[in-house]
């Protein structure tokens, strides 16, 4: 069923841009507004929300949504033309807000068809609702870190001689479900040693030899929302250099999450890290954005970076993840997701940050 | 590094529709094309293909590229206007053929930045290229739907008193690993009695009781290629009705498959599955297409429905998989992968569709 305050917060952001009608095709959003869940695959779903509330919603024959959404339902079958369909419903003599995500193959017929007076992407006012959790999200959102957090715990007993990448990672999906998780929010990164170097290297046959770093990427879903923590680890020593490394990255961290409260810009948290890591010699290599917005999709729309023009709101959610990178050597990140609060931030992880040397 | 056989039946294919060049940003089109494999998430990633030669690789400085690929690379970072650099790379006094999952986002920006003459979908240039399966490919489909046979052999065992959807599907993804499969091509469905009604149900707590009908929609990814195969059986008991529409399923998925051959209209295959169900009266419950084409992606480009305008040809490989579903009841469905030969077709799974009572 339509959820009126989270629909009324996008309707308004849209009339701020001089906007009246939107075609969201993103499946997270349209969740996030009606409670309907559909994987469309590469058919196409969509809803279409206006200011004179006639909002729509185009299905497939084969998707399964039962009763009433609280907006109209448009069916279609999979030899129906269905951007004609959507034509329909939209208001010509109005410009349409798209969704960012929303492809060629669906636009270029609209723009041929002049279903609408011009079209402009205004997924910012979804996305920007979405970035900002109203409180039953943000329950949510604890729940989900909280399970990360005990996760986190059990996958540090995964590390022993020998271990390899894959085998670890292999047996992470039955811990989050154990705990109460849904599933994986992504496939978790497992890296040892040089491999860390590579902020997305995916697990492979590498073993574990003392000396290495382990790094940990990981994230559950629960009930929808996802968590994400990076946590680095070290395998029977740690050498001093790799110790400088840790605790600048840990520190990054910690100087980023200091600065957080209502109003900061959000360059300024990355900033803030990326100094730090620069003021030790390393700035070269911290090689991407401090932080994402996360939420019901694991990025989320909204960075933490120098690009950012956005400043900090109660209920914002996002990550905080400095890290550096050491190509053919080593890897660092740490990573934890912040609420910003009235005052300040609570971290929504409690896994510790202090180094630990295992086994 | 570009597999210059493959570009070179894209170029042919865009040259037939009259571009001269193409941006491409489905990552597993880029990896048909270049072997390059990249999860961009929400960052820009693509491939412009131009008929004089003058490709280019646009790349994240997050993503890890290493080496000479064959094609230009153009690095961008986070905070770069992306859209200006690829502008740079087109020809501007040329219309551009973009891929179909070219998002709104990103379409946008270029046109209003004029950044070629015209834009048009040009997906297909790809696409039906991917869905004709050179002699390498064929080889990879054939492992995938292997390995899917032997796993269905190992679920079937998973099915006893009191199991549920759930419980049965969280132990598929070991057996696939232990079969040498890398993971997943799709989450598996699994569903019991009148859960399988849904064909897209998501396995829940349903737990298993005699007579009810076990609908296992299961595949794996190996070496970066898909399988995906049907099969329902039936848990201790089956009454005459679920026989007759069981064997209804079957002889459809069969009727059809002994009409593959080069130059049959893919409609006709969808015919002949659909006019046999109709014939038994259960016309109205087979409510999706017969197929879709399948190989690097679970679902690929390319469908075997009413709507399709293809015709078979050697090398095609796409799925068969009718179904009947009758809402709060009862599910079947029976699918198959095929290879479209010289003379007719190859089945790529060999897991028996003879009605198998369990228990």
């Amino acid at each position: 069923m339509i959820k009126q305050n989270r629909a009324d917060r996008v309707l308004d952001a849209l009339k701020d841009m001089g906007l009246s009608q939107m075609l969201i095709v993103d499946p997270m959003s349209i969740y996030y507004l009606t409670g309907v869940w559909v994987a469309p695959f590469e058919r196409f779903y969509g809803l279409c929300l206006r200011a004179d509330g006639r909002h729509a919603m185009f299905l497939n024959r084969l998707f399964h949504v039962p009763g009433d959404v609280g907006v109209e339902k448009v069916w279609y079958s999979d030899t129906d033309p269905v951007t004609d369909l959507i034509a329909e419903h939209l208001d010509r003599d109005a410009v349409l807000g798209v969704d960012k995500d929303l492809r060629a193959s669906f636009l270029l017929p609209l723009m041929e068809k002049k279903a609408a007076a011009g079209f402009v992407n205004a997924s910012i006012a979804v996305d920007r609702t979405r970035g900002v959790k109203d409180e039953e999200e943000q329950e949510l959102m604890r729940t989900a870190s909280r399970i990360n957090d005990q996760a986190m715990a059990r996958f540090r007993e995964l590390i022993h001689e020998g271990v390899t990448e894959k085998e670890a990672a292999d047996q992470m999906l039955k811990i989050y479900l154990e705990l109460g998780a849904d599933g994986f929010s992504f496939e978790p990164l497992v890296a040892f040693g040089a491999n860390a170097a590579d902020p997305h290297h995916a697990p492979d046959n590498t073993k574990l030899e003392p000396g290495d770093c382990v790094l940990f990427d990981v994230g559950c879903i629960k009930d929808g929302y996802c968590s994400d923590m990076t946590r680095t680890f070290y395998y029977k020593m740690v050498s001093e250099e790799y110790r400088k490394i840790y605790e600048t990255v840990r520190r990054a961290n910690e100087a980023a999450i200091a600065r957080i409260r209502p109003g900061v810009p959000l360059r300024e948290l990355d900033a803030a890290a990326r100094d730090l890591i620069a003021g030790e010699g390393y700035g070269e290599y911290f090689t991407h954005r401090l932080g994402h917005f996360i939420g019901l999709a694991e990025h989320e729309y909204g960075d933490v970076s120098s690009a950012s023009a956005w400043e900090a709101q109660p209920g914002m959610i996002f990550s905080i993840e400095p890290g550096i990178y050491l190509a053919g050597d080593t890897g660092v990140r740490v990573e934890d997701l912040v609420l910003v609060t009235a005052d300040g931030c609570e971290v929504l992880n409690h896994y510790p940050k202090k180094l630990e040397v295992i086994g």
